[in-house]
């Protein structure tokens, strides 16, 4: 069954509300096996509704609209649509008396505007709306269903959870085609997407079932491994099978799976291992220490962390040799290795991670570009320090060297480097 | 001139993402008198987006697409619009270039998928991507403008705002019919958004032109004022006369414009005064040194920073006194300003901040809830801690925290706190 999802409200054509709905729509049929092919947005106008409701009727069985069924005059979705399949619109009787108790309760008026959300299109059926006045609607009409929702969100999901997802159910068991649709994604670090690409080349191309799909996000690509099953279990098992594989083509470039962010992998690490972590932040500027403290429980590993942005709190604080800094510069091996040390003597701490850069924009040197940072790990049999160049803002430098010093830290942990 | 925005990827379709693409570009669009008719969503099927693609030229006179323009085979969006239009691609020799340098810096080998991110249609304008690989598109056809722009918002949306924007407003001010809507957005702190309504009741209430929309962002408000003249000087004049109007109401709880952050307010008035500030955080966990660190020239005024999460770094590092810190507990106002004032005195700094709290989830006592936060401030002259009770997730917490370190850290370099 293929679906298509219209927004209703000159609002998100304005830019003033995000189409939150959309997503969490899609999300929901595409675990239930539902494609979702298209999704719409249009104003407040009549004719301009008219002409996308027209064509999603033609390309899709399943249409879902959200918004345009308040009481004022711009709401449109329940007109339209009920002209435009050539019904006509009745009066629920027992909506209308839950709104009259809804209104004395409140101690308001009901307005004729109100009264006017107790029709629905003849043949339909009513969705209570237990958190406020415009109910849903559903219908079937040759080979197609409709279906509208209001457009707030606390309004609308509850009801296309509770009342709408069922009902669909029902209709594909009854026609056999329930196909259960799955996914799972992969977090891979340390390779671009087309360097990626091209290490699981033979995989994605013979990509099927499961579907296989590259994403670039931010510091590390996403794998979003998707496969169409008649029963969730075989689905999974299709999904397993080709993480295994994909997994052995990428190595430990793979991190994590799903919403396991880099942070929350190192803070399982550290915590398995019983290890403890001390850092010295230089051109990162607390980055890491906030990534790594944003785990619950991070008190049990992260000793401590020291921002040492100027020349004398490294010397101070983290005992840098002033005469090596001077030689080398704040931005050198020697003295993300020094700064490493120095954290972790300071703190007691098994691991101590020192790094220096330049985030830019500015304070770069014909030997030494914006984006240039030493990342030094420091810890009983292992002391490296490491030479990247980062690109991008002054926040994108300091994302990668904390990314970059995760991935470190996590090889590291799983002594993959010393 | 009619818009339509076509968003390409099957991660919207599946609800993996969200389209805040279609949010941002209809914001900027609407400012500039551009109507955004239709937003639509596609899946990287080519036959799908040629379908959608070709419906949208019907129907209005500017197409803008995003995403699908990577590197790898399920991106479509440059070829499929190529070949409706009936052009063929040329290669950009120039960012071919750009392409070969930015990999050889970065030690990774370009391989052919790169290699196709430099071509684009014929008679095309190629929009200069400075965080990715892959350029936008601007394209003008019989009276048609195609821009196509990549999927990714932090290399969207300044590309789109920097290049594309001012291209579009050229092009309505040749047609003359450049109605102009301006916006500035006030930046409100330490005042909850009904709470702010109501010290500007009045004036919210007699808007006109311009409007006022009040936002509610995370730990702060935005009011965002919109005014439509017929040029701009004109409306820059009416939203002056609100701005001063709502700044006389609100006072010192304004404090900033459109894009200015609070960190980047805190640091102008720390360059200002020539004052230099240092940093100890416990339940923040670096997010403090974090956010001042993302400022460009923050090694002038920040001398150092320390995340003291375990009792031992507070004492060892800071010089916290042990009998203190058991008598009173870790979160404590007294723990708070010997923290502020250890890490003052440790660096040399004017001014030391001290935040020391419970970020949650767990570690609350009967006395101590989740969100128990202390802010000190240290200075010659000026020391004290104030309590607090923030609310929320780890994260939440956290940003509160670092968020009301700054109110106080700018209402001190005011002069209006001691």
């Amino acid at each position: 069954m293929r679906c298509e999802i219209i927004g209703v409200g000159t609002e998100l054509l304005m830019g003033q509300t995000t189409n939150t709905n959309a997503r969490d729509i899609s999300r929901e049929l595409s675990a239930l096996g539902v494609g979702v092919y298209y999704q719409s947005v249009v104003g407040d106008n009549r004719e301009r509704l008219e002409e996308v409701f027209k064509c999603a009727l033609e390309r899709v069985e399943l249409v879902i609209l959200t918004g345009g069924l308040g009481p004022t005059s711009d709401d449109i979705t329940r007109d339209t649509v009920t002209e435009v399949l050539g019904l006509s619109l009745e009066k629920n009787e027992e909506w209308e008396q839950r709104l009259e108790e809804f209104f004395k309760r409140l101690g308001r008026t009901m307005v004729e505007s109100n009264r006017r959300q107790a029709l629905i299109p003849q043949g339909a059926i009513l969705l209570p709306n237990h958190r406020g006045t415009a109910p849903g609607i559903y219908l079937e009409k040759e080979g197609r269903t409709v279906v509208m929702l209001p457009g707030p969100p606390r309004e609308l999901f509850p009801m296309f959870r509770e009342q709408v997802i069922p009902r669909l159910q029902a209709g594909l068991e009854e026609r056999g085609n329930l196909a259960v649709l799955k996914s799972k994604v992969l977090r891979v670090i340390g390779l671009g997407e087309s360097a990626m690409a091209e290490q699981i080349q033979p995989i994605l191309e013979a990509q099927e079932n499961p579907t296989i799909a590259p994403l670039a996000k931010g510091t590390e690509v996403h794998l979003r491994i998707t496969a169409r099953a008649a029963a969730p279990e075989e689905a999974d098992r299709l999904i397993s099978a080709k993480v295994a594989e994909i997994r052995e083509a990428l190595g430990d470039h793979v991190y994590g799976e799903d919403d396991e962010k880099l942070e929350f992998v190192v803070a399982r690490l550290l915590l398995e291992s019983g290890q403890t972590v001390a850092l010295a932040e230089s051109c990162s500027g607390g980055l890491l220490s906030h990534r790594l403290t944003n785990v619950p429980g991070s008190s049990s590993y992260l000793l401590g962390g020291f921002v040492t942005y100027s020349n004398e709190a490294k010397i101070e604080v983290l005992g840098v040799e002033k005469r090596l800094l001077e030689a080398k510069g704040a931005v050198s091996a020697e003295v993300a290795s020094m700064m490493a040390e120095g954290a972790r003597k300071l703190c007691g701490a098994n691991i101590g991670v020192g790094i220096t850069g330049i985030a830019g924009p500015g304070g770069e040197t014909p030997e030494k570009p914006v984006g240039l940072t030493y990342i030094a790990l420091s810890a009983p049999g292992a002391e490296f320090a490491r030479r990247y160049e980062f690109w991008g803002s002054r926040l994108e430098v300091k994302e990668r060297a904390s990314q970059t010093a995760l991935h470190l830290l996590r090889l590291y942990l799983l002594g993959k480097i010393a």
